[in-house]
């Protein structure tokens, strides 16, 4: 199976993206993480980018705050389809970091998710995956089958909560 | 190969999503064009997601304006990937599509592109078909190098006009 | 009477709807309680709402946040008018969730409260409700009378307390 | 059948709102058109809302721009749904009349569409009759069917059109 | 000498408005306060508003958050200037109040200062008041001076620590 | 009568403010019209400011655009209330004025006007100068009833023509 | 005399970027114009910037639209001053582009000019240059009381039109 | 060497500016630091910018929030470029500060750096400085190697502890 690579701009975004990773394994998939900056080490990210077709990757998953430049730039220099987790920082409430990665210009595409939307993020790669890998689709599906089964589970508490209190 | 199926939320939204069918065309990539409605149509949408995998579909992409939730209301029934393009509309500059497209909650993840980002919305599919289909990699990587070269070619008539104008 | 169904897009949304259950309440009008969701249970959202008026419902309260699409999602299947609430989460401050409920396409209307404006969608339900229920005219109107009340006790103690630090 | 006021903060808001009043002939419903200003004519205004419900109003549309407080200040007079239109203006993109109309304090709810809604404003108001006219859901019924009617013809014209170019 | 009216629209905005009536008292203006609602006693607001000028006082200051329609309804009732200080809530972080209280009609002029903007509502009072006043200009010039001093005084220490640092 | 001194930051604002200039004469206001720029000209603006006063100027208005300091650098050399009419130019509608003007820093307010609201500073001037003026007083209770009465008039029209084609 | 660089992330930008190269003429600066792509020719850029010190560029100017990287991107290789000009386009009214180009991460900044802020980048260009250079520190003097002075003419004139209107 | 100029617009913005004189003296740069205000002592502003090229400066940073003129006020004094930090407060996260500081108009830019940006604003300082002082240019290329560095570190360091995980 290919694997994932789960790129942050900072180890400051490790907290953010642990749901990312968690959810990549909960799924078995392969993946590896890593910190690169777009603007202190663009070289290193230029490399990685470059080679991750070939080095059996299928999705890069790029998690950065404020002029969030990284999945733009890792996007540059591949063909492999990248997402980005825009990651709130400590001003504007995030709406920089979501502008800087979705609003990418004609030719370079970025898979944008929502703001410290790293579960999703990681789902999303998967999904990708899955058009290559059959037995992702089942576990997708059983995993949308679950969240149904707990929205219900709950439904039934509250209902029951508030007909108590009625 | 896989298809793209490619949703609009209203036939407002066929000038815009032009550039989106030419680059799927042009990549050789099968696809069919929708109008359904979140909101209008929605057992039809509903029913088209629901099946979209086991019909041959491996992305979709759903444009829409507003309080855009085509994109969402897809994702909701599917696993095969869903990229939304926000589209701009009369009042607050796609800001309301942008963030109804993006902001997504946790479990259905939806891969934005920019607002009228109609040409990345089909370069993104094509990213993500390539995961199953080695061939388009090599077109991706064609494509790639096709617009830096226009880029360069660009940049060298900008440099002889300022050249010649100092 | 008709019955009023409030339906949280999550049980995180509980406490900010209080205020919405309660005011019901004070108000005597016969309610229940769902969570559901747009995106993880939308045949249960779609099934509900399609059976609202028949099943005795009048008016329908829908509170989620972000890409809040449970309000249009509820309108979407029935003729019943449905009250949006957009919730305030941990990013940009609400506006997501406003912007996804209340810029409704056309043919879809939400009728839209303020960001956490939990007991003001109570009593625009009651409001609705006292369309066919004269009794609950005359309960609004004490409520009214009630809350000029209490505004001109408090301005009494205001000039009152201000007065003797002059 | 109870009456909607059409109220309008300046005659200049007459062509957004032509939509509302069309909607509200289709559907049979008695309607009047006012033009009042919560700031240049706030006694008139009060003074109508004060005495809508006595004089068989169920429902008051109020459009206004800018610090759009008329939706609000018709509400503070009455205890009938007040529905506001927030009206776009040549600066904010209709940003200052949104938050204006929809923000509203505890106590006084505004039922709020898009900006610029103005049909959606009328099929809220026929939603809100339809409580007490069970006629009324019957036709809301239909206008629902003959829109998803239109989607699917416009649909099945777009898959014709993209699969003959294909 | 004229007074100043200072406008609650909830005792919730006492402790952001105390900067107000102490700057007032430092300037030994003669005001009182009051807690009105434009939705909750509109009626109130208006008579207040209306005899206003009869009454004796020279300015308005109105003070509310969210839909912030407290200073415009008072100034449509008065010809005395009015001053509105938007107030922060609990989303939206002022925006809705700042732009409700500032984006008025032609025709009614709300003048508005700062979110929280509260010792500047009762500068501006005063310096509206010195039109009549000639002595509160000399108070308002003394004041200027003191601001200056202060802001000189803490350069002085900020060079003298820093410049121990280095 | 104390003196108004409109003061524009550029002659592109003239068109604008033209609606001030015109409120000032049927006022029968003295006023005189200045270019100054906070940044082009700051000494001239710093030394008109600190002698407006003692020229007998009674307000000042203040139009700006983007950046807009003008208002502000105006307000920090004179005690005479300074009006602030942000300026929307070819980006960001109008936002960046308005923030740029109204979001003074504590001890020196400048009393904003909508975006583009060059008749209300207009209006908002003569309220100012009625403090010391008893004959504006009564200019300006005739204009708001010469608005009322307008409204009023369109009021009547537009019930006619609706009612006509109902 | 060092050289300032003028890249552009497209040839549409050509025509918004006209008045820089158009004031690095008048003062006399030599300049070269380039068009890069941080997304499309990722490595020319890199390569350019990395090499700009040593090819004796003194500053960079660098104008992009949307999700613009281009001056973050290029700033990352090199340690000379780096001018971002956010360019306005089709959607978000500039919005993007400036927070893109400004919010840059710690350790690598970018001077970011106003939206489409062309002569600007140029005049803050010839600044920084003038640290080395001390002509340019006296042309730019020359050009500082050369706008005083047309500030003042335009005065004179309104103050005439103004006048004789009266 | 040439100095830099820390210009505060008030003592409460010394904490969020420490970063900024640190990395100043971590360069070895001669610097002083200063309260002034545009608004509260404008006269000191205007003489010390002013004065500051003859008085050896190379470079002037301004730190100011809200309604920030400070930078604008310094650059309009002076030819030395002006480095604009917007400082985030209490209200509006941040974004009026950063419109007040970027949005210049035509002809005296303020070289804006990130909101609360402090660090660099002084990494950009030294830059502009490297233009005249060739040691710096290295000591800039040394401290970018060691950013790499520590990047390159902390990545080594996540990628082992996620691989342990694995």
């Amino acid at each position: 199976m290919k694997k994932v690579a789960v790129v942050l701009g900072s180890d400051s975004d490790i907290p953010v993206m642990k749901g990312c990773v968690r959810t990549l394994e909960a799924f078995g998939v392969p993946y590896t993480v890593h910190i690169m900056s777009a603007h202190r080490t663009p070289d290193a990210a230029h490399e990685f980018s470059a080679k991750a077709r070939e080095n059996g990757y299928g999705v890069m998953i790029a998690a950065a705050g404020k002029a969030a430049h990284l999945a733009g730039v890792l996007a540059a220099s591949t063909t492999v389809p990248v997402i980005g987790v825009p990651v709130k920082s400590s001003t504007l409430d995030g709406l920089d970091a979501l502008l800087s990665t979705v609003q990418m210009p004609k030719g370079i595409p970025v898979a944008t998710v929502a703001i410290d939307g790293a579960d999703n993020a990681a789902l999303l790669a998967v999904q990708m995956l899955s058009l290559a890998e059959e037995s992702l689709a089942e576990k997708l599906q059983a995993h949308k089958k679950s969240m149904a089964a707990e929205v219900l589970r709950k439904n039934e508490q509250a209902a029951a909560k508030f007909a108590e209190q009625a």
